[in-house]
């Protein structure tokens, strides 16, 4: 199910001209794992910045401390800041047009226990760059133990980036 | 099976004190995956840069634009640079001692297709920060289909950490 969808996700961001720049947090290089197991989706996946670490968010992703701090880590502005740092940092990277790269965040708690008084399978995706508004964010309460709300967070996101592209 | 070894290499790092960096090609993200699956595991890992496109390896990781021109991408010298550019880069943003930090790398052919010459199933696994000598890298060539392939390389991974966290 999953991968069907992975690759009518590789192909709808090909036939569009589009490159892909993950960040993960909830779903910890999971996504991008589902992704390149379609083959061909080098031309379309730049990479994934898996900031785990509060951190990385920071440092990596250029999200504001300001905002880690105010917020935490599991926060709709927090996953449109993690979009738009990975579509910034790879677009560079790879030398295209950031008009040309769509960036895509996770952010949740997988649990066994809830995060900075959020509650287990809260989670955050946001996509940037689609068109107008610049982001979108999703929220989702998953229920589950942490491998089946992070399956389902991979699910979602790819899910919702193809509802996108073919709006 | 990978699941029991995640869970050991988890405690391994966590009972020596050491904070992990991943550095992931071939893989995309599925070694990340595997041990966020434990729970616990962001006490240990700091993240994973899912360098696909070569450019992020050389922006993000800063792998030498020199290696990867003379060797392409698929070069155990590019492995441990990976590995190297992980370290450095996670260690300094989340504030910890370098020689806290272990970086582990993964560079190379999934198929379908061979890669600037390189054999399909030709993977380089790089472990930097661990002893004497500073980095050691780990050649196989993994026999299967693109996701067989991708599978051996986050279990072989797992495993060579255990054995020099071991050691």
């Amino acid at each position: 199910m999953n991968h069907v969808a992975a690759l009518e996700l590789i192909e709808a961001l090909r036939d569009r001209g589009f490159k892909l720049a993950l960040a993960e947090s909830i779903t910890g290089g999971a996504l991008a794992a589902e992704l390149v197991s379609v083959p061909g989706a080098s031309k379309v996946l730049a990479g994934s910045v898996v900031a785990y670490d509060t951190n990385l968010k920071r440092d990596l992703l250029a999200v504001p401390a300001s905002l880690l701090e105010q917020h935490g880590a599991v926060h709709p502005d927090v996953a449109v800041a993690m979009a738009e740092g990975a579509k910034r940092l790879m677009s560079k990277a790879i030398d295209e047009l950031p008009s040309n790269v769509v960036g895509l965040a996770t952010t949740g708690v997988a649990g066994p226990d809830q995060q900075d008084g959020v509650s287990v399978g809260t989670a955050f995706i946001a996509v940037t760059g689609l068109g107008a508004p610049e982001s979108t964010v999703f929220e989702h309460r998953f229920l589950g133990d942490r491998n089946e709300i992070r399956s389902q967070c991979v699910a979602a996101s790819i899910e919702h980036l193809l509802d996108l592209l073919r709006q």
